[in-house]
Parts: structure tokens; sequence; C-alpha cells
């Protein structure tokens, strides 16, 4: 008997908008946004960290969208690695959605950083099969990196994003003005995702690191906004023109030293945050490829020179369990599904992919490190 | 500042397969299907009442899948509503995806009814943000419709289907051998869905179903099969063709009576399966058409005469309680999103969209069909 087939294409599209004081009433950006896909309402699920460093803003989102015509609502709920850990904020936010009686040509507004963001975004995308998601990055790896993409997820059975979907944003607007309230820590952890997209994608891109690490680690905003700006792009060209955006095969050229990172994190029960923890596995991962002769001493020192510089940890305790972390590889290859599939540095801004890597080379490379570290 | 576009397309494809006894050891079908796609291993999950009333096919589907050189492991799981009333069955079929080490280049192969293909293809959609899906639909009603489809999702704050996503499989079996082990109530339950395709879209169908609703009724396989190839090839066109496969928009033209029938599924706390329920509401809204003269009363006799021929409920209590089910209408409108669209009937094979109904005219339509069933 003969099969019934189904075809057909979906098109995606989205903006990522720069701009300061989204919500302050004299900035056109969202209230164009709004009036181009006039939602029935609009539900703000802002984290608490936040509201919190900025006192102002629950009311100023709320005002500014009355003043464009939309009914909102602000909704202040816990953010950071925590709100993954469990279904309950993801629920929290579906009890609240309901409540406010979102329907598909609503819209959730999500403003926090990138694991408020992967919380809030599933919310959405699963109430109702998906609810449109206008997200404000809070966070300057959020805007770099993740908050910018198509993914979203919660932590499950002790796995970071074991649970999720993909699911493209309506838009994205990055407001730079929320990363002057940032702690010093939380800034400069979102330097390593530049840094790594700078040595696997763009030389040049590193070089300027590389000479702005200075202002980039005191917080220079108009050296934190050229970065941002090139991030974004950088990850969004990725995404748009790199063949796979909803990752059906196993290749994630985009996560050099992630693999180690993600274990790193969970050993340290989230004490490490995920972008100090990218910074010890490009720290790791680079050593790894200076030791197999993959990339020059020089590129090496050049690389660890430029993380610290930057404020960056290059070492973490959690490193000396070498055998725990190796088993973050085999993690590593089931979430990307079928084969291992790690991107390894041949020089700055030359990224390769290797489908193996030596265990006895992993840990020559802590070895390493760690009487480095014990030498500073 | 300029934005940064992100804009690309995604081509989705599958086939929908009939077949007989799809885990013979001579049937090539879903060999052939796992030889093209090459899964790592493959998560067997099997409704409790597939396993109940085939109790050889757990064993069957393992050696079969053995034979084609795959890992399998079979899981038999509860379906029916009462799966998708809570995130139980959901969280159940993570942990066991999770123990089995399933990543994105595994499979999981679901058999079982439309609720419990919803729950499974929940689960599967959302771990590793999407397990490619193979479903096996054991039911009338699954196999002609839902079944084939794109959706998944579970019931939440006493809403159906509230949470879920938009997912489409790998592939559909169709086994109609599953068909001959249904009890006769849930048989006839499925062929409600058949009337309803055939009165919105294809009048030649209706009038097949209505010259042939003996044997259908009766549950003879050659009629069941015509039937079903012919609703899922509907189902399929209108998915592929109707330029909103993943409805973004308001419109729900297949949704003929499930206005209704959603909301006495509910009020009946699923005593009523979906559907009889949907039988009960196509009566309701042709009763509703032809008292606005919509509809001939000539063709509101054919359309109660068959829906009664072939078995099904053409009344229940629930339709009693008018105010509590005109709540269904405004539920309807916020599932959809934005704007109330009905589909009604003008004639037989002749639907029209309308996006307000008249409550007085639906408490009428119910005083006619509750004295007509009266004097039954």
């Amino acid at each position: 008997m003969d099969p019934v087939i189904c075809s057909f294409s979906l098109p995606f599209r989205y903006a990522v908008h720069f701009t300061h004081g989204a919500f302050q009433p004299s900035n056109p950006l969202v209230r164009d946004l709004v009036a181009e896909q006039k939602p029935r309402r609009i539900l703000v699920a802002m984290e608490e960290n936040v509201a919190f460093k900025n006192p102002q803003l629950p009311r100023a989102a709320a005002d500014y969208l009355a003043a464009a015509g939309v009914p909102a609502s602000v909704h202040v709920l816990p953010g950071g690695e925590a709100a993954k850990e469990s279904a309950a904020v993801v629920r929290e936010l579906h009890r609240a959605m309901e409540a406010e009686k979102l329907c598909r040509h609503s819209c959730v507004a999500a403003i926090g950083g990138g694991a408020f963001l992967d919380v809030a975004g599933f919310a959405a995308a699963t109430l109702h099969r998906g609810i449109p998601l206008l997200r404000f990055p809070s966070t300057l790896l959020a805007q770099a990196d993740a908050g910018v993409g198509v993914k979203n997820g919660i932590n499950f059975a002790g796995k970071k994003n074991l649970v999720g979907t993909f699911a493209p944003p309506r838009a994205v607007v990055n407001d730079l003005d929320l990363l002057a309230t940032l702690p010093t820590r939380e800034r400069r952890a979102g330097l390593s995702e530049a840094v790594k997209v700078g040595l696997i994608r763009d030389a040049a891109f590193f070089e300027w690191i590389e000479a702005a690490a200075e202002p980039l680690r005191e917080g220079n905003a108009a050296e934190i906004e050229t970065l941002v700006r090139r991030c974004a792009a950088l990850h969004i060209a990725h995404i748009a023109t790199g063949g796979d955006p909803f990752e059906k095969g196993s290749r994630r050229p985009l996560d050099f030293g992630h693999w180690a990172a993600h274990k790193l994190e969970q050993m340290s029960a989230f004490r490490l945050r995920h972008g100090e923890a990218v910074a010890i596995g490009i720290a790791l991962d680079s050593v790894y490829a200076a030791r197999t002769g993959d990339l020059s001493r020089a590129e090496l020192e050049r690389i660890l020179g430029t993380l610290q510089r930057l404020g960056l940890p290059l070492f973490a305790p959690e490193l000396r369990c070498a055998e725990e972390l190796l088993g973050g590889l085999d993690e590593f290859r089931e979430h990307l599904g079928g084969e291992l599939c790690v991107t390894l540095l041949r020089g700055i801004g030359r990224a390769w992919e290797v489908h193996a890597m030596d265990p006895g080379g992993i840990r020559a490379a802590i070895g390493e490190r760690e009487a480095r570290e014990a030498r500073r």
C-alpha cells in the first residue's frame, strides 16, 4: 500500500536589536515591535535578580506597554541555574500564563539571564504549543550568546538542558543598559564566549579582544558594546547559515571548550558560572591542542594570557577529579547524539573537529594546567 | 543601531505507511525504515492497553528490532486520557529514555492510541530538544486523524492539550491489524472524525460513509481500511497544503464540532470518549446550522441518521448544562489564539467559518436535540 507523504517547509525570521533603556518612554523600539505584532496581551516574566538590580524596571515596563496599548502584567520569578534544576518555575509560569488567559496571539516578554531565558522560553514554547516570545537578555553572556539563539531548556536527572525545545523567538532586544548593573564576576564570566567564538571563527576578533582585554575586564561600555554586537552577529550567522539550525546532525562547532565546561559546572554544583567553566574548558582544550602539536605554544600563551587579563579563571579544583571529568565526554556525545564531535584548535581562528580525544592527553593537559596554577 | 537578522527555513517530510502485522518477521516495512534512519537505539513505548490486547506484541517488537540490528527495549506504560492529565507519564518516559542513554540519533517508537501518542510524542520532542519519533497509532481515531499529524501535548490546569509542541514524526506506521483488537465502543468512536472530515471537505467521502455505515459500524476490515486511508490522506493534505502546519494563525478548519466536543469531554470527566464527544458536537453544530437556515433539514437528517447508524451517540446529559457548555466557546477561542473561528456547515461537504455563534441559537439547538432524544 502506497504511503501518504507529508512534506512542507517552515520559514523562521527574527531580529536581534541593540538599544539603551528599552522601556524609557522616549525609546520607540519595543513600541514598534509591539505595533508590528499586535499581541492580545503581554506577560512580562522578569528575573528576580534583574528586578532587584533595577527596582524601577517592573513599573517602567508595565507603564511602557500600557502606553503602547497592550494589556500587560509583570511577573517576577527566580532565575539562575537553580531555576533550571526542576520544573517548578516552568509550572509557575504556565500557571501564570494560563491565569492571564494567554493565547497564541499573545506574547511573553522574558527579561533575565541565560538560565532564566531558557526556563521562560521553554514555558512559552510549550503553552498552547507555543506563545510568541520576546527575549530581553540581561547578562553579557546572554546578550552575546545563548539569549540570541533558538534553544531553551531545563535540567533533568542531573544533566544540563536535558529537557527543552528549539523555538526561535519573535525578536530579541539587547538592552545594553542592563549590563551596567551586573556584578563584576558575572560581567567578566560573559567574556569567555566571546574569546571562544573569536578563537574558532574570527582571528581578527580574538586579536581585538586581546588588545582590549583591560577595558573589557573593567566593563568599559564602548568595548562591551562592540563585543556584544560582534558575538551576537557571529552566533546568528552560525544559526542562519550553518545548515543545521535545529541541530539534527552531530556537529556543534560553536561548542569549543564546552564538553569540560558542562561537566565542571555540574561537578561544582554550579558554584562555577557557565562563563567561568567555559574559560577553564577553553584553557584545558587549548593546552591539549598544544600538547598534540596542533596549536603552537606561542598561540597557547596568547590564549591563556588573554583569558587571565580578562579576569577569567583558568583552573578549578574539580579538574583534579580527572576520571569524573572524562565522563563529561560521554555525556557530551550523548547530548550531541550519535558520534562525538569536539571542536579543537589548530591555530587562533582555525577550528577543526575531532571524533575522539585521548584520555591520557586530557590527563596530561590537566596536570600541566595544575602545575602552572601552583606556580602562580 | 542596526539589528542582526536571523532568517532560515526548515524542511519537514514524513510518510504515513499502511500495513498489516508490522512486527511480523516477514514484513519488511519497519526494517526498511530503520535501515534508512540508522538509529543508535530504539526505545519502544507501548500503551498498556495495546500490550494487554496483543500480549505477543512486546516480545515480537523486541525480536523484530533486534533482528534488524538495532538495540531496542520495550517499555509498557499507561495510556488513555488519564495519562495526559498530569506530567507523570512524561517524566517516567524521560527517565526511561535517559536511563537508556537515548540521544538525538536514537529513536522512540510509540505504539498506542491518540492520547498515548500525545504523551509519548511530547516526551520525545522535549528530551535532548527532540528524539526522532516513529508513531504506531493503535486506534481507529489515531490512525485516521491525530496520530498522523504534527501535534503532541498533555492537559494542564483542567484544559485539554494546554502544554505541548508541534513536532512532526519521522514516520507513521498504521498497522491495520491493531484495529482488529479494539473494543467495539472505541472502534466506533473513531468513525466520527471521518464523518467530520467528509462533511467539511469531501461530500463524496461522506456519501461513501453513509452507504457503508452498517459494515463500518460492524468493523468490516475492508471498509475500515478504506476509511482510514482516506481520512489520513485528507488530514495530511490539510497539514501540508493548508498553509499553516504549525497553526500560527487562528484558523482551525478541521475542528468542526470540536468546540463543544472538547468541553463535553471535560464536563463528563472523560466518561465520553473524544470520538463520541465529536459525534455529539457534530450533531449539535449541524442542528445549529439547520436552525440558521444554512443547512437544509434534509441534509441535517442525513447527517444525524449516518451518525446514528454508525452507532455513535448524538446526545449526552452534559448538554443540559448549557451555560457551562457555552464556556467552551471562550476556551476554544483562547486555545486558537486571538479570534474565535468556528467551522460550520452550509451543506454536506461545504464548510465555512464564523467568528461568533449565537448563544440563544446554541441553547435552542440543544433543546431541539434533547426533545428529539426524548422521543427515541
